[in-house]
């Protein structure tokens, strides 16, 4: 049995949860959050403890793995290094440019502890993150496609929620689907960021605000959405409760490559989430279980996917894999 | 400099010297075939040995890793060990039933004389097992499918050659793109074989031959086709030798399961190859790397792709692939 502990439970924390349970090898012992009471009133069957009663004996030492379901802005930095000096991490850290940063910190602290902590697992980074090297490692000289969506992207919407007047927003990423035929047939062509995806958000203004001028605020907002196509729909707080409450996501990782005397080889990985935090978290979930195995076997330090057999993540044992799944 | 040696000149060889060309960081020693006059006639950039001269020192101890290009029926059951004694290996060992066996036996050797064999690597077995055990271990209670195709199966158009009456055949494998698009759209239906592909062959027989005859033959061939619906399509010798000459495939994984409160989430692997024994060769010499790699490192014993850490079959440092790829 391998013992769980979730830090923070908002809708990765809950998808952990879930995920835990659907693995028979593995148990929830306990949930920590900075607001133990919250949590106590949505969760009956866990124990749920404030987040500094993690570093106390005995419960300690009975956690193999914590799975830390904070954000990546502000929650994951600082409980990363914190939780590492204890514990076996497993964490989704998003925020591609600081891995490296991240990584280094990570690694001195679990190197040095004893731990093994897998950090920015996930689908991107993560499975994506798997599928763009292995392409460029079978097709040297390759052009390589990332398209995400349809799917809610939490920074847009939270950028667009900050836009004077408006009370919630919801930010879909689109992808260009007849770009993706391109590339599937064939092309590589260099594509701009407005030919790759397109952003549909979802507004819920103010009574008395102004909709044009929250609408231009959006369009043209730097980075965010003045380099794409956006469009913005104005809805109620009714319909955005009942139609933009899930978090679907997905995407595509497709590497175009020739070999030997011209032959096209064309690799795609794609995804289809109804949930994106609950698959996440049920990658971060088979990451735990190769975190308490790798830790078993004496290895410390901080991974990525990158850095781990892949047998490690499954429930099955090697023969197994290798009679059934090869 | 990562010193590559290629045992067997098939399609696979001529696709591996294609392949170790484009990686700057390998250099192919020689090549190594049962009939070196043959070869030489063809090759004259590299040297073009007896497959016995591979033994003699001191090319032996030039060579850093072996990519066995030979079939799977004949050659690599009985070379895989033969070569395990005096190197590192790299196979493309595709006969499903028979790998725990032949991993057992390479396992014993390479443990034994300090060396790196990875076995079964290429697409399938290889990438395709990969993603069937992530998409296993992702989702708990999946139901997982392999399409193949189009392309051509060695191994059906043998069976169809040894028909009376056919001087030459080519086998196509087709998946059925509806049953695809029901997976892609959700639903996890119980497929028989003969619902998810399609069996095109194209005969060559020979002037007296009974058409009909041949037909029915191959149409009722137990396992090959009687579980199919199977097309035969008579053609001239240059037909065959005119639009059959290059060897496509390719195929598709995809991974359907629930997560938390019936989200479904839907994975899905492709590959679209106009050169099916190029693309082996690349993802071959890929594991050369890692071969060669691993054994630097002190490791020894037979793998797969399941027991290697996937940055190891990358160019690029660790490094680079934390910052620039995850």
């Amino acid at each position: 049995m391998i013992n769980i502990g979730i830090v923070g439970y908002g809708n990765m924390g809950r998808g952990t949860k879930k995920a835990v349970e659907k693995n028979k090898d593995m148990k929830l012992l306990a949930i920590f959050t900075r607001r133990p009471e919250q949590v106590k009133a949505q969760v009956s069957d866990v124990p749920v403890f404030h987040n500094d009663k993690a570093f106390l004996l005995p419960l300690r030492n009975q956690i193999n793995v914590m799975i830390l379901c904070g954000g990546s802005k502000k929650d994951v930095p600082i409980q990363g290094p914190e939780f590492a000096e204890y514990f076996s991490t497993v964490d989704g850290f998003d925020t591609h440019a600081d891995i490296p940063a991240y990584f280094q910190k990570m690694n001195a602290i679990a190197k040095k502890e004893g731990n093994v902590c897998i950090i920015s697992t996930g689908w991107d980074p993560g499975i994506f993150s798997m599928e763009r090297i292995l392409g460029d490692a079978f097709l040297p000289g390759n052009k390589s496609y990332t398209f995400w969506g349809k799917g809610v992207s939490q920074g847009h919407s939270d950028a667009v929620r900050k836009v004077e007047g408006v009370l919630d927003a919801r930010q879909y990423t689109i992808p260009v689907e007849e770009m993706i035929q391109r590339v599937r047939a064939g092309e590589t062509p260099d594509f701009s960021k407005r030919e790759m995806h397109k952003r549909l958000v979802y507004v819920v203004a103010e009574e008395e605000a102004d909709e044009e001028k929250i609408k231009r605020e959006i369009i043209e907002m730097p980075k965010y959405f003045d380099e794409y196509d956006t469009e913005v729909v104005f809805i109620n707080k009714k319909e955005m409760e009942k139609n933009h409450s899930a978090y679907p996501h997905g995407g595509f990782v497709m590497t175009s490559g020739m070999t030997g005397d011209n032959n096209k080889q064309i690799l795609e990985y794609q995804c289809q989430l109804e949930s994106n935090p609950e698959f996440t978290a049920s990658v971060l979930v088979a990451c735990a279980r190769a975190a308490f195995r790798m830790k078993e076997k004496g290895h410390n330090g901080a991974f990525t996917l990158l850095d781990i057999p892949l047998g490690l993540l499954s429930p099955h044992s090697n023969e197994v894999l290798r009679s059934k799944f090869m």
